[in-house]
């Protein structure tokens, strides 16, 4: 099957997880992606996990399904080959500061002195304008920034990230409908345009209604732990042998919880009978809750709260996770093959099209891996030419 | 400015945050937002924070530039108007169960014979097909079951969940990305397609490189505070006044580091002197920085970090997050105006487009507020006929 984005060429000069991921999600869906690195390796390639061969793993997950040239964007001798390559692209992706930008001479403006069509899509740390523009950012410091660390951890804890780089794939997704909104454009008007994401804005959108609480009701957020503040009981449980999680959201939902729990008794009891007055007696359910959940293994929770339709899983280990039955049948953890090392798993595409399914199928590039086709087949240099730019140390 | 997707509609017959978020961030861009609520409210009009006049918040946020109608699609008689609604419809997103939907008839078979352009965006826990596709999901039971709360919160602690709904944001978002290409698509084929979207596949899919280091290491990642694996210094530290994040992530930054912590001697010490080495030295190297950190205000950290280039930021509190001159400067809280209540601070919109910026200008609408218009302007029912849909609850 095609892929949507068939026929888009896309450069990702960018690094690490938000933009390396963004650009491998655009490759995923049809577009050749081309990987343009220094010479001497991306600075990705020198960050852990390392593999035994000494391989740093963050590029064979976030650079599948794209080509890797090389190309010193500094020497002054790479301007043609950059011009060239332009000449046939329909998106940059970067992640540089806004003045190493235009130094690079990849701005907007630049990149439209080239090719009109191009879309420029730039992940940075605080975005292209702002007083902290020209700062570094990085996802955790994002989350600080933004109050998320603030509402996570356990209550009265020291603020606590979460532990994974969620504002790194925000910022990467916000991009996917950058680019996407920018190509869909270009359709009508034939001219790309500029996409600015920022990890700050990302992490700032993701803060809920904490804001709003605060203005209208007076009430700053804290971390509270594993609860949610407005519904209950809501809140990882230990059963005998492991965790569960369960939160009911709804009055029909907590209905069936009390007959799940053999407290029908409580179902109408003015203190829980609606979701506007079951929060304020949290402690009590949530103990309700944990007493029931306490006296059985995660098997017998489960198989008593799934059928009811509540909302309740189990908080699994990492092998539990490569190990699930509905991860595997939604394909969620796949392998690629690196030389020397086997196969590697990573997470699958969390995006599934009926018509243009897409997929991540191609194992990360090695360094200048696609020198020849992209610079030679693509671009037409001859062996000669690509000889001597490799001799100047251009590729 | 025109929007990008000016021209486009979309039916919303989705609750809580990652549906009526992604419809949202469409209606941003310039579609038309049409909310589909039964005629008593959706269920996220009843569930906490409350404000002082009884109203909840999640739809001042999430429903923000849409417009709003009421429907029972349970009702026979619905099925006219919703009819003539799909086919002037280009997207539907949805967030039912697999067998709700396709009884209520909103499943692409269903839609397609009415309007084959349309593209429907199902969001929901397990997705459309697999072995736990019926269960009812949520953001933080999804969280669980990806490991992504096995790896978060205190060291040696129990599991913890990120303390904002990541997953549903990144469902949104994916969702944002499968909608665009599927309209990029369209425009040659003239066909919608169906996307579907699980709150457990994103969560998978945010995991980095963990199953990897099982793999290929045989490591399995745990949960390590605010620290992160491979990399040294990173940790949050108290300064005198409050804490910051610090995280060194290359041998240039080290460099600088060394630099304005006054620690040259160590800089090239074969512990320090590369990635490779330093983050098996996290514990000296955390305590190096925590010691410097520690003697000085927030502000002086900062003072020295961050015009060294240094990704380090103050890790803020929420009242201090809506106090700060970056986030003010970048639009990212706004105030949309509700009746009786007065400004209420929401997150803004975290992508900045040069040609088509979007915005988010339109508060929520009440329950059914634009029946009127839709069913009578837009659908040209008469008075009479409505009159007639309300009398039978069917509006």
């Amino acid at each position: 099957m095609s892929g949507a984005l068939d026929g888009i060429r896309v450069l990702d000069f960018s690094n690490f997880i938000a933009g390396p991921y963004c650009a491998m999600l655009l490759g995923a869906m049809g577009a050749e992606v081309i990987r343009v690195e220094p010479p001497g390796g991306a600075l990705d390639r020198d960050i852990g996990p390392y593999a035994p061969n000494g391989q740093a793993m963050y590029p064979w997950h976030y650079s599948c399904n794209k080509l890797g040239v090389t190309l010193d964007l500094k020497n002054a001798k790479a301007k043609g080959l950059l011009h060239k390559l332009l000449a046939r692209t329909d998106v940059v992706l970067e992640a540089f500061s806004p003045g190493v930008k235009k130094k690079l001479g990849l701005d907007l403006r630049s990149l439209h002195a080239v090719n009109p069509a191009i879309s420029l899509l730039s992940i940075s740390g605080y975005g292209q304008y702002g007083p902290y523009a020209e700062r570094g950012g990085l996802d955790t410091v994002a989350q600080g920034m933004a109050g998320l660390m603030a509402i996570t951890g356990p209550e009265g804890g020291e603020p606590m990230r979460a532990g994974v780089a969620v504002v790194d794939y925000g910022a990467a997704l916000y991009g996917l409908y950058g680019v996407m909104l920018a190509l869909y454009q270009r359709e009508k008007t034939g001219r790309g345009q500029a996409i600015d994401i920022s990890l700050l804005d990302v992490a700032v959108s993701f803060m809920e209604t904490v804001f709003a609480e605060m203005a209208v009701l007076g009430v700053e957020r804290k971390a509270m732990g594993n609860r949610r503040p407005y519904t209950a009981p809501t809140n990882m449980f230990q059963a005998k042998d492991g965790y569960v999680y369960v939160s009911i959201t709804t009055d029909l939902f907590w209905r069936r919880f009390c007959k799940v729990a053999g407290i029908d008794h409580l179902r109408d009891d003015p203190r829980f009978n609606s979701n506007r007055v079951r929060y304020k007696h949290q402690k009590e359910l949530n103990q309700i809750a944990a007493d029931w959940v306490g006296a059985r293994t995660v098997e017998e929770v489960l198989g008593e709260m799934i059928p009811a339709g509540i909302a309740a899983g189990p908080v699994l280990t990492l092998p539990q996770v490569m190990a699930d039955e509905h991860v595997s049948a939604r394909n969620m953890i796949l392998e690629m093959n690196y030389e020397g090392v086997g196969p590697v798993p990573i997470p699958g595409l969390a995006i599934k099209m009926s018509e243009n399914p897409g997929q991540i199928d191609t194992p990360a590039p090695a360094v200048g891996q696609h020198n020849d086709y992209v610079y030679g087949e693509l671009l037409s240099c001859t062996p000669e030419e690509l000889a001597a730019l490799a001799a100047d140390g251009v590729i």
